[in-house]
């Protein structure tokens, strides 16, 4: 029973045939042409197209970033691409012959981790993925957790500093604006100014004219204690994120994916430390693990097929 | 298919034999010898025994405070009763002809909410209590979320200010040192201090030589813009809370129990206001509704009752 799993990201949708042990037989990807509903709609039907040919194919899901509803059906919202309560899954069957579902990016890239990846021995795991923002996703006893109106698990919209930094969504404090990629530059940047550990980053600032992902995990996986610093500080802010997390979800296993997750123990070895000084009633009960993802690149599509298959099955 | 339900709280034990439609048909309860975990033990089997006299029981559930194993078997940690990696189910089922299981007090509450009270028309919501502490209970997709260990929907627990008030459990700034009945006497007990709005209090404080949650829930009965002014600040923490457990839960609707619940919309008022201002991506997405629990004193018996019958179906 191969499905299709299909990722619309903001600079490209990627595609593939994976079958029953998420393993990918085929793939395929265009770029994205961004504030263009249709455009989009027309790619992902022909690169379903394509990607059937010559293979037995039973559904295909769609992973999309923003709300969608808990049907699987309808984006109430998606930035980047204008989708307002888009009948998303209606508009495809309208034009494939297949079994259709939608779902959230980070949900699907979370659910392939739980089957394919870093959870797939444990019933419940949260999953962060630290890339520019803070994405999240929930499996609890063996299922993808959606939420009441399927826009659960926005894990970087947790608050952690009342009235703190302004974050995207309207809101403040947010985990986001002090765990993501994003943080990350502002953090490495702060470090830079005040010269001391910050003189490498200082120096490559000037180089290249402005720090990015690259730079600093170029610097943090040199050692430099500027950049290595900076990444501390966002582990900081995750553990504790994680203790409120743990209070709520109780998860085996905390998973860390996305570009961030690439610093691999630099990152998770604060991120316990913090855990452990923030963890509501510790030693009463079983505490998590804290792992780096596996799946990194094709989570997104491999998810969205496996869910798609498991929703064409009837579970 | 009637079923017991024991609620063993920090000072009386409390059980019920209860119906499928969530009715109670007959009671029982005895004071709880706090600390003398066999003496405890004794009083559950007793009685379970008196209770089942007379009637066709096909289960027993007992609650309890604490953490309970995700098999709901093994008490790992109780306050005020010692019980530490505690067998409770093995040893009741020894001396109990009849299946048994063991859940959390709050979890047993929330799903009596879920299941006859104020959540009956939804399938995911979320429960706080907001009694001395703050307790919660998740129901998600119609299923009581446990998470992995057990020891999930620690609700009190969510982290609301960074190095903020210490917190009985060890960890520093929960929500239950913002949102719970204790942290209204605080909040009372420092408008009295300042006279202003708080002379009304500090008369009460004076005649009483101090406040506790019946002479505070009396002012507020009576609109005296003090303790109101108390209340408000509570509920602008529980909103902020609820915001963030928006993000992660996105439940259909929040219900609150517990003492200070029974203050209805002037508490209700300011935690939606606090929750829309701090909700992230409003608008995007349908929100929740905030609303009362019905079942108060009958919660506990009443969810423990029917989770063990559901457990006994085998579902």
């Amino acid at each position: 029973m191969n499905a299709i799993g299909i990722d619309i990201g903001g600079t490209k949708i990627a595609g593939a045939v994976v079958n029953e042990s998420g393993e990918i037989l085929a793939e395929d990807r265009v770029p994205t042409q961004a504030g263009d509903s249709e455009a989009i709609i027309d790619a992902v039907v022909t690169m379903v197209e394509r990607l059937s040919v010559g293979y037995d194919i039973v559904a295909a899901g769609v992973a999309a970033p923003g709300f969608i509803d808990a049907n699987q059906s309808t984006v109430y919202y998606t930035p980047n691409i204008s989708w307002r309560n888009e009948p998303l899954r209606a508009r495809l069957l309208d034009r494939l012959n297949l079994d259709i579902t939608i779902d959230n990016d980070a949900n699907a890239a979370g659910w392939a981790e739980y089957r394919f990846g870093a959870g797939r021995d444990v019933s419940d795991m949260t999953v962060l993925t630290i890339g520019t923002g803070v994405g999240g996703a929930i499996v609890t006893q063996g299922r993808l957790f959606r939420g009441g109106y399927g826009a659960g698990a926005e894990l970087g919209h947790l608050r952690v500093v009342p009235e703190g930094l302004p974050c995207g969504c309207g809101a403040r404090g947010c985990i986001e604006q002090y765990g993501s990629g994003r943080a990350l530059l502002r953090m490495a940047n702060e470090i830079a100014d005040v010269g001391g550990i910050g003189l490498a980053l200082a120096d490559a600032r000037r180089e290249h004219g402005a720090l990015d992902g690259t730079i600093v995990g170029e610097l943090i996986a040199q050692g430099d204690p500027g950049a290595v610093h900076a990444l501390q500080q966002l582990g900081f802010w995750l553990g504790q994120a994680c203790a409120s997390l743990s209070a709520v979800l109780d998860p085996q296993r905390f998973v860390f994916g996305g570009g961030v997750a690439v610093a691999g123990e630099l990152l998770l070895g604060p991120i316990r430390e913090a855990y452990r000084q923030n963890l509501p009633a510790r030693g009463y009960h079983p505490e998590p693990e804290f792992v780096i993802a596996e799946l990194v690149n094709d989570a997104g599509v491999v998810g969205a097929a496996d869910l798609a298959r498991i929703h064409h099955r009837g579970r």
